[in-house]
This record gives structure tokens, C-alpha cells and sequence, in this order.
């Protein structure tokens, strides 16, 4: 394994020379990069006994048919898209991954009763038109009308940008066929499973995030002259909330809770702040534990403002429900992460989104995440031990033979 | 005094009118609005019996012969130069308060010994050249070449900005004169006389202060992806330093810090900040108290950043002595409050400069302050009770009477 392994790895790295910008990895939605990486994918997918083809919302697609006609298929895979200065793993990894297994079974001479499609979504990122998942939107049979009319920098649409593409959205849609779930390889993005020193993990749900903006108006003053008895600082009262949000996210295992953004105004060293501003982002996978953080966080901005006698604005900008991964899917990749000597499969949450999201409206889903150096991601040194991808490649080969057994 | 007083309020409101910006009140050094308005006060300067000029740095110096030409000369007055959207009384109050105190001795026919200066300085707030003091400096004499080189946004120089204005900042010196002192009426700019209900109080000191800018360095994360305990959050520390400042100043009784800019990077609300930075700025009137208050803060900061295992750099960016008022014009002042049945008077430190901190080197020096409404200076809506001019106007004709006791 540790052969396909490697191949795996130096596709991906290959891959990533696949670029819109000279010397980084940037490849957006319907570009001639992402064309180009759809024509490398879809080789290996011909190696590997697949026709390939690129569906009506430029998602790569590689079949194998199943023994069983009447079986239905399996959809694996993940997106071929990046953001801007990518690293090579983010997406292409659960792809490639995937076309090995395929590969795999082939070499192994094991015959699956159902059908298996390979997915490489065209949009994960939502780089170009700043809405993600229009590759798996237009799958899922969820791509509405608003969003196909959403422009780019240069006031491309995405239904023009598909179009010059070759594709039309609505005929990508797998609504109604018999399809027996979706699983993603990815990567973590994130330092748990290096912490727990493990090569891979079950996702147990997408969190649900709140986003907010929360805003404290004191009153400004000269640094010099006012004293502290007599302020209204803004800045003060921020910095409290800053704390408390920290110490919300501790208290509860599992919530992540961030203040990421912050500014005090005017903003002059000589200056009190009469005013600050900060953002908030909560999320956990259950979304009642969520909920309450949230309206813990939001009570304790209000006392805080209270004792410091200055106002407080909360403005809700974002609140997404969690997913919840399948629960038969999820629990056979245990079971393959058992059966290949990992003991135990760790369960995490993902903390970010994915096509899972999306895809979990059309057929039950489930995600195996893999450890990345450091948790780093969204930058080119996101990198991936051999040996982990040969793990994941195991573990997706045992639960292709578990599911056959039904 | 009323009477008086209102004509002093009526007369700040007018020259209020006299600025470089139409609909608001922008007077900066060596400009045509200086002109006007050093033009406007010298007239009124004129009617209260003083010979007026303007000096070789653009000051307006007003000048009342003694009785006895032996004894030397008192300096009186305060600024005329403006911040952008000024106050009407910012300045002007302490020069017309001087020349209404003029008028009142000759009105009541009473004559000094000692010669009265009243100056109208004609830069304090250092609007045009980013350089305070120019018109003190150039009186105290301490107005050095490198300071003259300063050129505005327009290129021009401060030596060539008084050349066209019609001065050479050399000739402006008064030192090696017999001065008595230099005392100046100003407004508090602060809300502690208005909290403590008087009108007026005498300064003990200008605050020394220390600014320095603190950057913490953690590590940048995905916020749904790292969980709390892995996290090295940099804007956490930063708000953990801003309440650290506050709780040293509020333990210190004088002291006042403040933290006026605040910012996390990359400042993303979905990214856990890896660098946070703040200003810092600690204020009061004892350069050790100041010192150790800072030294307090540095540690705090150092005792945070090792706590969350962040990186801190501490960047001192200013450091000033605090300026001592002269005790015996000081008691004169605070002897005169008491003589207009105003009580003990209240001495307080000003956080603020003012021209009195570059006469310090020059000659003693006192500092009256009046109460403004609501603390509030710098901004259109400073403004003062009658009542309060009066009485200030009644401490400075005592002031006079018992200098002139001896």
C-alpha cells in the first residue's frame, strides 16, 4: 500500500502545479486550470477502469459500474477546487485517494455489487463567486436561480461561467437516482488528530456556526485628562467580552469560540475609545449546545456593558445548523479502522465546512478525516505523511468490502 | 465681573470665526487666519491700554509697562493656534482672560510694579507641522535648527513658513530678560473640576508620559478547526493586557493608561488571531510613579504572554518628564482662589501639554484651570459657563494684586 500511497501523494503534488497564477496553487471554479485538472484527474481515472466525464457544473465524474444493476451507486470523491495560494490537500487528496481505491479493487480482482462514481467537485472553495459549494449544490439538486446569477470580479455570472465552461447547473443533478451515500476523504485542517497521534479519525458532524458582530459605544476622551473613575472606555469593555468568550469555549467541551477581528475608535494612542467592535464566531455540533454558548456570550456582553455603563449592540451575521454525518456509513468506517489494526476510531467534529454539507440533503454522507502536519491548511505548506495516506487507503478499502457485505 | 466675563465669551466665540476652513474652526501656525485673528486680538489688546506686536515666531505679545521698570516682567496668556474642528476655547480663553484681567486694572486704576506680557502663542497644538510649541519654543528660546527644517504637507518649512509670515524665530527669545513667571489660564479639557462641582483649580504638574506599543505573536488557526486548548491566541493576550492596564492605573491614584488602538491579525473573523497589537500610553505627575506603573505593566504583559506561550515585543515610543508647576506662584493662585470665597482650591495634575511645559525652562511657572462642560475639548462643542470666567477672572485680578504684595 505504501507504493499507492506514495502515487497518491506525488499526484497531488503534481496536481498543484496545476494553477491559474504562476508559482502558487489557485485554481477557482470553472477556469481553464480547473479544465486542465479535470483532463489530468480524468487519466488516471481511465488508468484506474473509469469512464470519466465532466458533468453540466464542471465536476469531474468517473464511473464503475457494479455487478449489480439494480444496486445503486456509491459516491466518493471530494473537490478539485482550491483557494488562493492552496496547499496541495485540501480537496485533491480525497479524490486521488479515492481513485486509488478504485484502482485497488481492480488490482485485487474484487468485484463490488454497486456502482461507485468518483467525484471531483468543480467549487468547495467559492473563491471566485464567494459562494461555496456550487459544485455539490448543482449534484444535490439545490443550485436555485439566486445563485447561478451571482457575478464574479469581472461580472461573469456562474451560469455564463458554466456555459463557456460547456456545462449546464441543472443537469448535474443525481436527485432521484438510488445512490447509497457519499464519503470524503479529507484532510483535518486542523491539530487533533497530531495531538492524539492518530493517522485518521470519524467525523461525527459538521458544527453549526454563529457569527456575530458585537459592538460596545462608550465614550471617547483624552488619554491624559480623563481618569480612570471617570471612563467609559469601549475598548475595556471588549477586551472583557474577549475573555468571556474564551472562557465560554473552554467551559464546554467541544466549542471552539473566536473573536478574530477587533477595533477600537477613533483609534488614536492619545484617545479613550468611545467605541469597539469585534466579531464572534461559535461553533459546535450540536447546535442546542451552540445556541446556549451563544446566549451565554450575548448575556455577558450585556452585564459587562451594564457595569461599565456603555452600550452594547449584538448583530447576528451568520447561524448555520450542524450536519450530522450518517450514523450505518460513519459506524462502518469504525469498523474499518478496526478492522486494519488502528484500534478505536477517534470521532471528531469538523469544525469547517464541506461538500458533505451540501450532499447530505440527497444521500447520507460520512467523512474520514486524515492528520496534516500541524493542522495547516489553506497555505502551501499543508503537507501529509505517506503512511497516514497508506492508513486511509486501507481504511477505504475495508470499508468498500464492509459495505458489499451489506 | 459678569459683565467682563461675558465680553471674554462673546470674544472666544468670535474669533472662533476667524479659521482657514469655512463652517469650522482651523487655525493653524503662521497661517492668514493667524493673521486675522493675532490682527482681532491685538485690537482688543489696544483697548485694554497695551502696546501689541507680534514677535519674530508669530506670537502676539501685548505689553503693559510697571511702575517700576526694575522689577521685571510677568508673563500671562495661552494659545491662539487651533486643532482641525476646533473648540472655541481651547487657548483663546487663557489670552482673552489675560486681557480682560489687563482691562480690570486699569478700570479699577490699579498699577503694578512689574511689567504684564499677555502672549498669544502661536503654536501649541503643532496642527501644521506635526511639532508642538513652536511659538513657546522660540520665546523660551530653545527653538533648535533641526526643528525649523520641519516642513509642512505642502513642503514648506517652519523657517519659511515665518519668513513669509514676516518673523525670524531667533528674535522671538525672551531669555536672559528678569521675568517673573509665566501664568496660563486654560480650560481643564477634563471632567474632574465639572465632578467635583468648582469652577476653578490649581495645576500641580503636567504629566510625564510614557507610550510604547506591546505585540503579541501566537499562532493564526482556523476557528472551527482548533480546539481552545491548542490554541495560541494573540488577541486573548491582548485583551488580557488591556485589562491589565486598566486595573494598574485604577490602583494608582493619578495615574491614567489607556490602550487606544487595538488589532488582531489577520483579522478574519473565521481565523484565530496569531498577532495582536496594542498602544499603550501611561500618564502622571510623578516620573517614578510613572516608571514603576510601567514597569508593572511591562511584567504583566510578559507574565501573559508566558502563560499562553505568545511571543510579546515591547517598543517604547515616547517617554516625558513630567513638569513641575513653581509652588510659590502655585500658593499665589490657589491664595487668590481662597480669596474670592471659592475655598481651598482643588489641585490636580494636567494629563494634557501645554505652553507652560516648554516656559518651564525659561521662567516659573503656574497654571489655572477652568472647567469645561462635560470634559469635552478638541471638538466644536467645548464650552464654559459665564460664571466660571468670572471667577477665574476674579482669581487672576487677585492673583495680580498679591504677586504685586510681593
Amino acid at each position: 500500500m505504501e507504493d499507492l500511497a506514495a502515487e497518491v501523494v506525488r499526484r497531488c503534488r503534481e496536481l498543484a502545479g496545476v494553477s491559474e497564477e504562476p508559482g502558487r496553487l489557485t485554481r477557482p471554479f470553472a477556469s481553464p486550470a480547473m479544465a486542465r485538472a479535470n483532463a489530468l484527474v480524468g487519466g488516471w481515472m481511465g488508468e484506474a477502469g473509469m469512464a470519466a466525464r465532466v458533468d453540466a457544473a464542471g465536476n469531474l465524474v468517473g464511473h464503475l459500474p457494479g455487478s449489480d444493476p439494480g444496486a445503486g451507486t456509491l459516491l466518493l470523491g471530494s473537490h478539485l477546487d482550491t483557494v488562493r495560494d492552496a496547499g496541495a490537500f485540501d480537496g485533491p487528496l480525497g479524490v486521488l485517494a479515492a481513485v486509488a481505491a478504485v484502482a485497488r479493487l481492480r488490482a485485487e480482482d474484487v468485484g463490488l455489487p454497486f456502482a461507485l462514481d468518483v467525484l471531483g467537485f468543480s467549487d468547495e472553495e467559492g473563491l471566485r463567486f464567494g459562494t461555496a459549494y456550487l459544485g455539490s449544490r448543482a449534484v444535490a439538486g439545490t443550485l436555485d436561480p439566486a445563485t447561478l446569477a451571482v457575478a464574479d470580479a469581472d461580472g461573469v455570472t456562474v451560469r455564463e461561467a458554466l456555459g463557456a465552461f460547456g456545462g449546464d447547473a441543472g443537469a448535474a443533478s443525481r436527485r432521484g437516482e438510488r445512490l447509497l451515500g457519499y464519503v470524503e476523504l479529507h484532510i483535518e485542517q486542523g491539530p487533533v488528530l497530531e495531538e492524539r497521534d492518530v493517522a485518521v479519525g470519524v467525523v461525527t458532524a459538521i458544527a453549526g456556526a454563529t457569527r456575530a458582530e458585537v459592538k460596545f459605544t462608550g465614550r471617547a476622551g483624552h488619554a491624559g485628562t480623563v481618569p480612570m473613575a471617570l471612563r467609559r472606555d469601549a475598548a475595556c469593555a471588549l477586551a472583557e467580552l474577549v475573555l468571556a468568550v474564551e472562557a465560554a469555549a473552554r467551559a464546554e467541551p467541544g466549542l471552539v469560540a473566536t473573536v478574530g477581528r477587533l477595533e477600537a475608535l477613533p483609534g488614536a494612542p492619545n484617545v479613550v475609545p468611545g467605541e469597539a467592535t469585534g466579531s464572534l464566531d461559535v461553533r459546535h455540533a450540536d447546535d442546542a449546545v451552540r445556541a446556549a454558548a451563544v446566549a451565554r456570550i450575548r448575556r455577558a456582553a450585556e452585564e459587562i456593558a451594564a457595569a461599565r455603563d456603555v452600550e452594547v449592540a449584538w448583530e447576528e451575521r451568520l447561524s448555520a445548523d450542524a450536519v450530522a454525518m450518517d450514523a450505518r456509513l460513519s459506524d462502518l468506517l469504525a469498523g474499518a479502522v478496526a478492522d486494519v489494526g488502528l484500534g478505536d476510531a477517534l470521532r471528531l467534529p469538523s469544525g469547517a465546512g464541506h461538500d458533505a454539507v451540501v450532499l447530505a440533503s440527497l444521500t447520507p454522507v460520512a467523512m474520514l478525516f486524515m492528520r496534516c502536519m500541524g493542522g495547516v491548511s489553506h497555505h502551501p505548506d499543508e503537507s501529509v505523511e505517506v503512511a497516514d495516506v497508506a492508513a486511509a487507503l486501507e481504511v477505504l478499502n475495508r470499508f468498500l468490502r464492509r459495505l458489499a457485505l451489506g
